[in-house]
């Protein structure tokens, strides 16, 4: 099974589950002078050239950010992994360089380097709100239950890709969302211009770890989670994120017999949920890949993938536009482990600083 | 073909290649006072616990390093990427913290995240000498004749592997070496305690990017890096880097049908030389890996692989020892691809700090 960390992947939420009631806690009042650099850097985030093609709410969200009430956070920077925390620990921010080895075929960061960076991220926030008792993002309450989390739904617009030398800041921070699911967002933008780069939202759901049944949210888990949230609008649009039913025979692209390498997995000897989007583009044929960037994706997951899984990867190009595409991933005997769909943009030639 | 970053593997040195004449520099009176973070950090690193089989001049390498005639380096700091270069350029070190994506499934850092801070330090390096004109590590006089450095060999010796939030200090420096190779090495250690963890060597040669032909190294070539070289014993015993002669006929454990994924690829659209040590193990069988975890491993790069070639990986035990085995990659049409020895020893359960 896929996992951040080792916090599981699964597709659906349990229609079962009881709606969860979300108390967001309001924005604490601006202490006085001074201007944080979360703030600093959302001040004037440059939209030029974004070239994605969601429909996004992010100017709105933007302008939450400006909210003159929220305009101030003392910054505790913990030097030890280079991360700051809001004083209130809501909002999360870490800096990153983009390294040699980051870097794909396209002269820029990976999909799976972007990925890596919203994982580390959304971890260490967890640690700095000191609610990561174990493995991969578990609290202390989900712990003591022998609860984790499960990624269900990952939807990242990437406006930008940042190359070799360049430094990112990414911010994090959680939601309030409907039924027992836990929303995160996250921008990662370019740390000299604060220029958007990356939106990302994904949603997590709650798992027995050993009866791999979804659970509904313990209250005292609630407790612990709810005075992080943050009431905002979501950074990106829910509907460009809704996948169509796919039927497997009607597929264009199918590549078949593909198993995971020993480093696809994770603590949990589980395959990690970033390999899961290498594994749905392996359908996708090469000359596109080669002449074709993402410009945003979004993933279902649906089931575990383990060491000795053999899967299918499917993709079918969009009737209407050829800048999309839909993708499935299943096991040998016919089992959906994701799905997804992309959206693509002409390539274009990056130069890395020498 | 693989790569170090865009330069790419090739497995042996053409026998016709002149044998070059290597001058080192000697090392620099000690400036007055003061012991750089290089020194600190190596002059006591423990090597308790060591568990590798090879036999090192580990001792002799520490004690030169400990020479009072290069007992002081003025380090300059740079900030962009954390590294520090001595004044002198010769040795380079750089700070990384594990993150949660470099940990595989034994809890700790994977190899291929070692041999990613290898590739990255190596190049920031040969970036602080102002030798790094373009692609992945051709200087200004490569680059004007078109020629770039191809991995030939990398032997690492894993003695601890770090965990998530581990902060690890890698050096590396350039040791002369005979015939037309560059021999560069490293030591990754403990920021904290001086630990040494791992140490690795790798050699380079050089090769037209065009006609793909080894190439002798031009004497302007020679005046950039000739300075740079420190007069060391190797960091690890060459003896037990050598590779015997394997016949594939008679290799235990073969998996076929190997292909490289999209972003196995580098900005040169040829696989990455780390993504070979994963393929290479691809034949290891799994309930060894869950056992065991890799102590040292020798790679010989042989040929270069791009995105079309199907390969197979094969992997036998030694007879005499069952902590050692043989591999080798081989294109489906009987190529080698590349060859390497690996040493093993039984895992032991690494926890992360929450």
């Amino acid at each position: 099974m896929a996992s951040i960390g080792s916090t599981m992947m699964l597709g659906r939420e349990s229609k079962s589950l009881a709606t969860l009631r979300i108390k967001s806690k309001p924005f604490s009042p601006p202490p006085p002078g001074g201007v944080s650099l979360l703030q600093a850097n959302l001040r004037a985030p440059s939209m030029k050239g974004s070239q994605t093609t969601l429909n996004t709410t992010v100017e709105k969200q933007l302008k939450l950010l400006h909210d003159p009430r929220d305009s101030v956070h003392d910054m505790v920077a913990d030097s030890f992994f280079l991360g700051k925390v809001e004083k209130d620990s809501r909002i999360f921010s870490q800096n990153f360089t983009i390294r040699s080895y980051d870097m794909g075929p396209n002269h820029t960061a990976t999909v799976e380097t972007l990925m890596n960076l919203l994982q580390e991220t959304a971890l260490n926030h967890l640690r700095c709100m000191g609610l990561l008792k174990e493995g991969f993002g578990s609290t202390p309450e989900m712990s003591a239950r022998n609860l984790i989390w499960v990624l269900s739904k990952v939807h990242v617009a990437v406006d930008h890709y940042p190359t070799w030398s360049d430094e990112v800041r990414v911010e994090t921070w959680i939601i309030p969302s409907r039924r027992n699911s836990l929303a995160i967002e996250w921008i990662i933008s370019d740390s000299w211009t604060g220029q958007t780069l990356t939106r990302a939202s994904s949603m997590f759901v709650m798992m027995n770890k050993e009866t791999r049944k979804l659970s509904k949210w313990p209250e005292a888990v609630k407790r612990e989670i709810e005075p992080q949230y943050i009431d905002r609008p979501p950074l990106l649009d829910k509907d460009s994120s809704r996948l169509p039913k796919l039927d497997h025979t009607k597929m264009e692209y199918v590549r078949t017999g593909l198993t995971p390498r020993w480093n696809d997995l994770d603590i949990n000897q589980h395959v990690n949920n970033v390999k899961y989007v290498a594994a749905l583009l392996e359908s996708v044929p090469i000359p596109f890949l080669e002449s074709h960037e993402l410009s945003a994706f979004t993933v279902e997951y649906r089931r575990e993938c383990a060491m000795d899984d053999v899967v299918q990867s499917l993709t079918s190009f969009c009737h209407e536009t050829i800048d999309q595409c839909f993708h499935l991933l299943r096991s040998e005997c016919g089992h959906v482990v994701a799905r997804g769909r992309t959206k693509w943009r002409p390539k274009q030639k990056k130069n890395f600083k020498a």
